[in-house]
């Protein structure tokens, strides 16, 4: 086994490629292993930056993590634009959330109760108010939210900064699988690869979304893949423009979500399926979004449908994430983000870095310690 | 202008890959032109072969045409797939017509009367009739027709067999634009190419699909582009199997069809729009396409949307295809096949071998003489 000294990051997604900018910029020498770098769920990504929107009436913890790191998310933007010498992606139109049938604005009215049980209230807005904003929002929206903090990034201009600033920082990004994390039963001894090799590193930080579970016997269960399906869709001349915010809604009971992109593309998501490591698009998945995009936006119908694809998110058992330190000594794990990988990059890449130096996370992250999770594997 | 005794075949279509080939198996010297071959309007078709099932009052002479070729195909793809050293992809399961609503049942019901009254009786059955013929068809599916004698081709086999056919019978397939046809107002002299390069030859054939119109005075107005919006399916392991049969569908007065392959694969198909040379897949194209197909077949929700396609077919005035002399001598012209371009090729190829010979095309080829429509161009 090489001898190295250097902190191993599994997984060159957003958590990944953020917590291995992070930690060379502290000085680390930093290397991450991915089979195939930035082209897992983070590319597939939508990209909303939504921890109001995502909100859920029990999960206040995550609402709180996502509060945080949207407030962080600006200045990390900016700091990584310059620091990769191109933009980071980062889009503060706001967001709307949009109801049609009288189900679907009372789960919304639902929501903005519970914002403002906790002292984030949101605006109400009426169908017509709602157009007035996007006038691409078509006449089935009779209700909705606006909520103007809620932003989003262009997933994919966020990874080529990622990527640059990792490379201006010194990181080496290399092309292999991790197979598993090594230990001797006390202390973290490096990871081996699938190609054989083993890596020796006293750190070793695993970033690798719904493929985590599998990298060391401390996350086995812990981490579940949550298939999405996503369309990329591009205006055509002549088409009615795409909404400035990202728009949010709830068709009959189903959610979907289109992000506008600065080059006049949308992204619509996205499925949710637990199906395992099957990253398959299905007829099913595709109608399904087209219908329910179209409801809200009619004008996509004469855009071009330029991708389809399927990514998996890593769900936990409670959906708050897992970051902190996990079984033997040395081993640090970044994972379990599940919807929310974009949203929280900064905040965990901030985490990370904490732990790395031994000082205390940033509060909010406290409740994503996995230590919580002992015990409650399935 | 470089001198050659050649015959340039213009488009490396179905259309003109099977012209080319039958010119060369009479001892002709044959140069086809593309600037891609192989990849516009027959790259993207479904592959019917059903011209009974795409017959329509006051389209007799289509009607004979086709059934002609039809005739004509088993012969054909066997000759082919013997010439190529692969097979040709023809598929022998016949066709269903399925309809759902009432007023599709009617529209079903006119076609067989109309057939019977041509002396092409039709099997009309029940929704459960169809179900045991094809238990892939879904509960929606109220009545429709069986016609074994329409049959299906995968077309890309077929591209495939026919470049490989080519290539053995001493075909030079060029990829290479060409811009106009040459004549001294009498005579051909050859090609431009957009290159600006001449090439000279006596006899020029024209298969350039939709972009005929633009390639020579006398074609002018005579073929138009109609884009037709395609996608590609595979069955999943555990998803219910496709039919065997091509099915046909009306869908609340839109027609769609379902056109199995040897593979597991599925080709839906195909909207129909006249908007100029556009290939953009929309999202409401597919939109429509997924919904139409899974009232008929239910089980595709499941399958893998592995491609979407848009091509150009080439549209003729009176939906004839246009074959034969045209303008100076020496020009050919092999075009305006509309949506029966792999339907029609057998006849197409052997009336342009006949035609170079100076003999009689065969019978129902007459119809198709282009002399019909001068005078009538838009």
């Amino acid at each position: 086994m090489n001898v190295t000294d250097e902190l191993l990051v599994l997984g060159a997604g957003v958590i990944g490629l953020t917590c291995a900018w992070r930690a060379a910029q502290d000085g680390h020498r930093v290397t991450v292993l991915d089979p195939a770098p930035a082209s897992g769920a983070s590319w597939v990504a939508g990209g909303m930056l939504a921890p109001v929107t995502e909100a859920w009436p029990g999960e206040e913890e995550l609402l709180a993590l996502g509060v945080e790191s949207v407030r962080r998310w600006p200045g990390f933007a900016a700091e990584l634009g310059d620091a990769a010498g191109r933009p980071a992606g980062l889009r503060t139109d706001g967001t709307l959330v949009a109801a049609t049938g009288s189900g679907d604005r009372a789960e919304l009215d639902a929501l903005a109760v519970h914002l403002g049980r906790l002292g984030r209230p949101v605006e109400r807005l009426t169908g017509r108010e709602l157009r007035r904003l996007e006038p691409a929002l078509g006449p089935d929206v009779r209700g909705g939210l606006s909520v103007p903090d809620d932003l989003a990034v262009d997933n994919r201009a966020l990874l080529a900064a990622l990527r640059g600033a990792c490379e201006r920082a010194g990181v080496l990004i290399v092309t292999r699988a991790a197979e598993t994390v090594l230990d001797d039963g006390a202390r973290v001894l490096g990871v081996r690869c699938a190609d054989g090799a083993e890596l020796a590193a006293a750190a070793v930080l695993v970033c690798a979304g719904a493929h985590s579970g599998g990298l060391h016997p401390a996350l086995h269960g812990l981490v579940r893949p949550v298939k999405g399906e996503i369309l990329r869709l591009a205006m055509r001349p002549g088409a009615f423009p795409p909404p400035r915010r990202t728009v949010r809604a709830l068709v009959d009971g189903r959610p979907v979500y289109l992000v506008p992109r600065d080059d006049g593309g949308l992204v619509l998501g996205a499925t949710q399926a637990e199906v395992g490591f099957d990253t398959t698009v299905t007829a099913g998945g595709v109608r399904d979004l087209l219908r329910d995009a179209e409801r809200i936006v009619p004008g996509i119908a004469e855009y071009a449908l330029v991708e389809s694809a399927a990514g998996l998110r890593p769900g936990s058992p409670d959906n708050l994430p897992l970051v902190g330190a996990v079984g033997p000594a040395g081993l640090l794990v970044a994972t379990g983000h599940h919807r929310n990988g974009m949203l929280l990059a900064p905040v965990t890449g901030d985490a990370v870095a904490a732990l790395l130096r031994g000082h205390p996370v940033p509060g909010p992250v406290r409740a994503a310690d996995p230590a919580r999770l002992v015990g409650t594997r399935r």
